[in-house]
């Protein structure tokens, strides 16, 4: 069973848990084999509580490097099959990759400069903010983008709240005009990179990515281009409308979970400064 | 005579081509200094036009360098006066760095890092943009800022738009909060440095700086931060208003500087690839 | 016919041109493949005056980039056999990516990183440096290497002179010592990076690299790490002996080359600007 | 009494508790200023045992960053005579600086870049390398040095062992060839950055740097450097000479030093790994 966590043409989370379930249920053996390229470190995933056997990630979405580094994390049940496999192979041939790591090495030569920065990408992930953190700093941007999008009269192609993307969001648009118009416009005036729609069928959309190394600002800057790239292209939107909805969200975030403890903190310290001076 | 350029606590521009008539009016022979640390390569600057004698500058602003880095240009009269004074000096003495800079060198060890840093800085500014367009990109950007504060019902400190800065826009603020709040909780809620009023009498004011290597949605994103921020500290500052006025601003700049011809141009690319393919 | 171009366990380079002679002798319409890895960029390699069919290399030798960059060059013919080609394929199928390439993208996501390095290598191998230089640099500094080697009294893995590597010297060690000692002392003590012998049967040496950003005075503090690795290991090698060979060889070159002009012009800034001064 | 700590146009160290000593002796209140710039990080230096009341050192030597940051230290005594003096200043108020030093600030805009980079090179001088081995680093590299010059026949210009600098070694030259011609020679054939004598008189002399990120192999390039120019000079020093002489002293020092512990340790592993496997 291969199961995309995160599908980025339609903005669609899959609930892997109960795919596993659903296995479980049916009895059946089959490995459950999850594509979390677009997921990993940016909603929770979780390898051994899933009973997941392989999952394929990629360096350049939540783990905020640049692309060049396949990630492949394998589980016993996976290499148990592996080894009994019948099937040609040599680049996919696990064993001396195994077999090396184990010593703390490559069999080949590997992308160094990428498993520096993977070291320090786990590090900012895990030490710095946090797991919890990275995960809820991820759904409160995802709601802005959302109540951005709601704002324009605009729908989203994910339509079920349980399975909204918290890492993309693939916007629909009306027939006047078309997805290509929108990532064509919004990178030639704003320098803003949008992706077009994916897939067959192929939904008129466009699509908004919102994960990493991402922040409230950054996303109202987001928003902020699509919405004057939809207006120059002559869709009804009213100008303010997307980021006055997305701040609200934020604001309603904030008031809620504590972060203002950190002013506090700064203001403490500036009265103690002011005090000694 | 000193002159500040672009006083960044106020957010006033000087003109210094009047400033230099105004002394030739008066026939006085006393030596036109300039501070243009945040001017310089952001709004014109022209150093024989005006007969500037002395021009005092940084790496950190306009030139889009780190900080580390003061720049000297001094004109025939200027180094005819430092030849003839009497003030003792060593470390602000210009004759050994004149003379080794003639043959390539510096008599002390000079900031090489910075110096290569300022070459490609040149060249982005001088053959990739361009100065006259460099100096276009400032102004549509502060005509936005100002936009968002009139939007919000706010003022600038500078009063008068022929003064306004093209880098820097210090807004004044309502008794009931100070500009210290502000900068406290931009910087705490959304990782936004914005600067207080500075200098005597202080006017309750905070400052915005857009200069350097910025853009539209950068500016969208610093305004949003601001929004958020004025409206977390209770003043009547509607949600998104800033934000419209300044996405108005921009999309009526865009519509008349022929920015359009960049998406054209990529339209053309993208319909020959698909008529080939 | 799949041949190595520069073969790294053994420091012997095959005469592609001869391979493609004889192929062309037997009348046989084998598709010639190279793999070039290891020879790409420091010594002639001359794809459409072999007819090469196909050319594997990476960016992490001759290139100078880290690694992470495989790089395939393909010609009509083996495009066309990959066209007609019945084995079921989808990461190695070339289709989707010549069909994007062309249109100026790619197919997946390409390392984006590696992309702007390569374009600043060839920028360096090309029009800074020069091709010609670059391979004659290569030519040199090998050259030095042999010349240490054989002053310890030892000898290559190469016998023949026409196949010395240019790029990597592979140095046969007594029995006294292994190749593994070798390696660890040198990487324990000097923090230099030698090679163990590769293959099978697997003759008893170690390996010195020399190509890519690499200039006389590296391969002298190279030739040094290893005359004191060797003389600790009880090698009978006179300390010195193997850098002064090494030294000569790099003075014989340097008389003939011309190198000596750039002193010149030099000396004649230099004296034009004391003379100024 | 203003002393410079390692004075970098000699190669002379001078030794600053004796002078300390002195000056107690003396019963004079001087304030002691040390120039510690091509020495702090290097060799011992004793701010507080020495009472020293000003250091003056610099970024770019031991500290082993670019330059651009110059450092200053002050005692209470020094602090006590600024503020009492009566010397018109204003960039050089300590005043300011201390104030909001205090606070976690800089009065003015602080080179930023450089203060990151010297958070990380105190990491690596202070917890990763420790002090004491640097310092013992600095010294075995210095004898190296000093070995290879004397085995070319040539004499450093400081005399006595004890006052032998450990960061900088200036080499005295026979009539026939000049510091200067060393210099050019080395820096156009070798691209290797010597320095010429400075100062009155002036020592026909030139001098090699060994401080900072440096091992023993790097000395070995730059003593191979200075050797293939001096032979290509004319000057009759027998090649490899000079390298022997400092290898041998590098695998006197190492035979005493310990460091072949790093090398059992990566025995024990590789043993253990090729049991495993």
């Amino acid at each position: 069973v291969l199961v995309v966590h995160n599908e980025t043409s339609t903005g669609v989370t899959s609930n892997i848990a109960e795919i596993r379930e659903a296995m479980d249920r049916a009895g059946h053996d089959a490995l459950l084999i999850v594509d979390a390229i677009s997921s990993l470190a940016s909603i929770p995933f979780r390898f051994d509580d899933w009973r997941v056997d392989v999952c394929l990630s990629g360096s350049q979405k939540g783990l905020m490097l640049p692309p060049g580094l396949g990630i492949l994390c394998v589980g016993p049940r996976a290499i148990a099959a592996s080894e009994s496999a019948k099937a040609a192979r040599h680049y996919f041939d696990w064993r001396p990759v195994l077999k090396e790591n184990a010593l703390g090495f490559y069999p080949y030569t590997p992308a160094t400069l990428m498993l520096a920065g993977l070291r320090d990408a786990l590090r900012l992930l895990i030490e710095d903010e946090g797991l919890e953190a990275v995960f809820g700093r991820h759904r409160r941007l995802a709601q802005g983008v959302r109540a951005g999008v709601a704002a324009w009269g605009l729908t989203t192609v994910s339509r079920d709240a349980d399975c909204h993307s918290q890492t993309l969001t693939a916007v629909e648009l009306p027939d006047s005009i078309s997805g290509q118009d929108v990532v064509d416009r919004a990178r030639a005036l704003y320098g803003l990179s949008l992706g077009v729609g994916l897939g067959e069928p192929q939904i008129n959309s466009f699509r908004i990515g919102h994960l990493g190394a991402l922040n409230e600002l950054e996303v109202l800057a987001t928003l902020g281009g699509v919405e004057m790239t939809l207006h120059g292209l002559g869709l009804q939107v009213e100008l303010g409308s997307g980021l006055a909805a997305c701040e609200r969200t934020f604001l309603d975030a904030r008031a809620t979970d504590g972060a203002l403890d950190a002013l506090d903190s700064v203001r403490a310290r500036v009265g103690a400064s002011k005090a000694a001076s």
